[in-house]
């Protein structure tokens, strides 16, 4: 997978062969929710599979803040984020269904984003318009009319690609036939605003950040690494942390003595998530996270459509609802309460992790069977295996 | 009451008059946990009410991470921070008891702290050592010294202040006769680490940080004010602040418009964040905020002491515990393990409260019952009253 700088061989589009190999399109202007027009934009995707005759059997799988359209090996050299549930005999079979996935709008995997060259030839940097999960959907949907498909069999995702799933089912209710939401909300809340807030401040006061402006120069290295860390945080669970390292110093490492200008020893804690903010800061963009973060921040589905029940209650797919239990940043409660408000068929299924909001990714094969007796149902008389390619 | 720069005239400890008024006192050199030595150290503190003959009513009030000295009202202007708790004819009653508060050490309430002049003259700043709730207690122990107080009648306070009480009772158990701790922990969790991380590293980040050496200088508003608001989320309540604030943009604001530089109009929880940050900058200062967060890490009553079950089990005082059921930062089970460890008499009560942390100051009368019955007994038998000055 290659991960940013962007891809932006337009030319290359559809020449990337196999499973699970980036390739890209234009999908051209995008008239924003805020009134602007983002130029020629290009979304970056994967596929998995083969489209059938009447193209009935596409999923679409959207990623969360700072993933990819990598969801599955496919003829790649790298696993994906949803290995265990996308494949050949997996839950979601890539012997049956035609799996797409696309790097959203604002990403750094290939979309059109911030690192992306404006009309004038540079970067994007600060100029990059806010966009909103809307806005992304609105690029995807110009996707699948690319790609023959009017209709979706399911989409599906989880944390902000969970929010992604249900405004695609709330945007073209006639265009998702199943929707499976895990660990995500109807809205982003206060708190989860909050949290975003402190994360973009962050990047923000990286001197190295230069409003936005600095391709071409050194990265905002500690101010993403610093945003990692408060939402890393908030990805797992207390309990989890605690178990896993305590109190316990970093070997090797005194908390109590200082070195030159302050710098102590760690806490084990403290080398943990100093291991993914490395992480994340040598694969991600900055301004990607930050206008990702804010496009987070504006997700509710209720927007301009009457409130939060009037848009769900336009829905017409069957959906999958999956909370998991230790989540302390898109609570489950935030799940029963979309469960609640969607007029349609609606399977409650509440994933059992210790590992908090990371649950979606680390223990989502709980959802198999769930998925296998219904939305992905191998039997003989699935829409999807009845008409194949 | 003054805010720092600190209060550095020595000779005028013991001057100030009345209650609830700031004086300080030298306690000497202090060695340190971590083997290194802080001279000539300083301790802020004000009281309320006398003390009597037998020196049996002193009470002392631990403030929390960025809390003062100032706990009740007493001759001063100004209200204190536990103002419905402390003062006459309420639950600690200052007509019966001589209640004591110290400002912490490490502090910029007047107690040594890295604002403070070093030796040569110039502030600590980068080069104020690592210490410890327990070496703020020794600190206080030598204070307690000063002013003929061989035992304490009670040591109470909330979070960091309950970590100092508790501490207080583990290290001079013959010291204290009560102890109080309000929504806090035997020891600081991994979480709780990692929190304190991402908002020692929000202060570093600042270009006005300078390593701590910024005195004379623009100090780091934007690193303290960040620092402010990971940890403010972490005192409240999602579903308060959900309550509270929901979606809502700030009036007049456009959260997807943006003006120069990308700096886009808030969600009203970001104006809210945005408004105790700014609070905090104009009292505090960060190099405090940076020693105090790392003492807090720090906290461990099991620290060479074989643990936290034979540290607790050498406390002879009474206990009260009181978690608040929405705390998030300080999760309720934390008091239930303490509680269950303490040897002595304890009693468990819940403050119910949506705020979350911060419910251990907004909500602290709800202790007004059981303290009334025991630890602070109004009753003609009272210890204290038996035996007035």
């Amino acid at each position: 997978m290659t991960i940013f700088p962007a891809v932006q061989d337009i030319d290359g589009c559809f020449t990337a062969p196999g499973d699970g190999m980036l390739r890209c399109t234009g999908v051209g202007d995008l008239d924003l929710e805020n009134g602007e027009t983002l130029p020629s934009v290009t979304l970056a995707y994967e596929t998995w599979g083969r489209l059938n005759k009447n193209a009935s059997n596409a999923v679409l799988i959207q990623h969360a803040l700072t993933g990819s359209s990598h969801v599955s090996r496919g003829d790649s050299s790298e696993d994906g984020w949803w290995e265990e549930l996308v494949g050949p005999g997996r839950t979601i079979d890539t012997d049956r269904y035609f799996v797409v996935a696309t790097n959203i709008l604002g990403g750094c995997y290939g979309s059109t984003g911030p690192s992306s060259p404006a009309p004038d030839g540079d970067p994007w940097g600060s100029r990059f318009p806010a966009v909103t999960v809307r806005d992304s959907v609105y690029a995807e949907a110009r996707l699948a009319d690319a790609l023959g498909i009017d209709r979706w069999h399911a989409v599906a995702g989880g944390s902000l690609g969970g929010a992604r799933a249900l405004e695609w089912a709330a945007t073209y209710p006639e265009r998702v036939a199943n929707c499976l939401v895990v660990a995500s909300t109807a809205a982003s809340t206060a708190e989860q605003i909050g949290y975003a807030q402190a994360q973009i401040a962050a990047i923000r006061m990286d001197p190295h950040f230069r409003n936005g402006d600095y391709y071409g120069a050194a990265p905002p290295v500690q101010g993403l690494g610093l945003a990692r860390r408060i939402a890393h945080i908030t990805y797992r669970s207390e309990p989890e942390l605690q178990h896993r390292f305590g109190r316990q110093p970093q070997p090797g490492e005194s908390p109590f003595t200082h070195g030159p200008s302050r710098h102590r020893g760690r806490y084990q804690v403290e080398s943990y998530l100093d291991h993914h903010a490395a992480k994340l800061t040598s694969r991600f963009d900055a301004n990607s996270y930050l206008v990702l973060t804010e496009l987070l921040m504006s997700h509710d589905v209720g927007r301009n459509r009457g409130g939060i029940s009037p848009a769900l209650a336009a829905c017409t797919a069957s959906f999958v609802v999956a909370p998991v239990d230790s989540d302390r940043l898109y609570f489950p409660q935030q799940s029963y309460d979309l469960a609640a408000a969607l007029p349609g068929p609606v399977q409650l299924h509440t994933i059992q992790a210790a590992e908090g909001h990371d649950g979606f990714l680390t223990s989502v094969s709980q959802l198999d069977g769930i998925l296998r007796t219904g939305m992905f149902d191998a039997g003989p008389s699935a829409t999807a295996y009845a008409d194949p390619s």
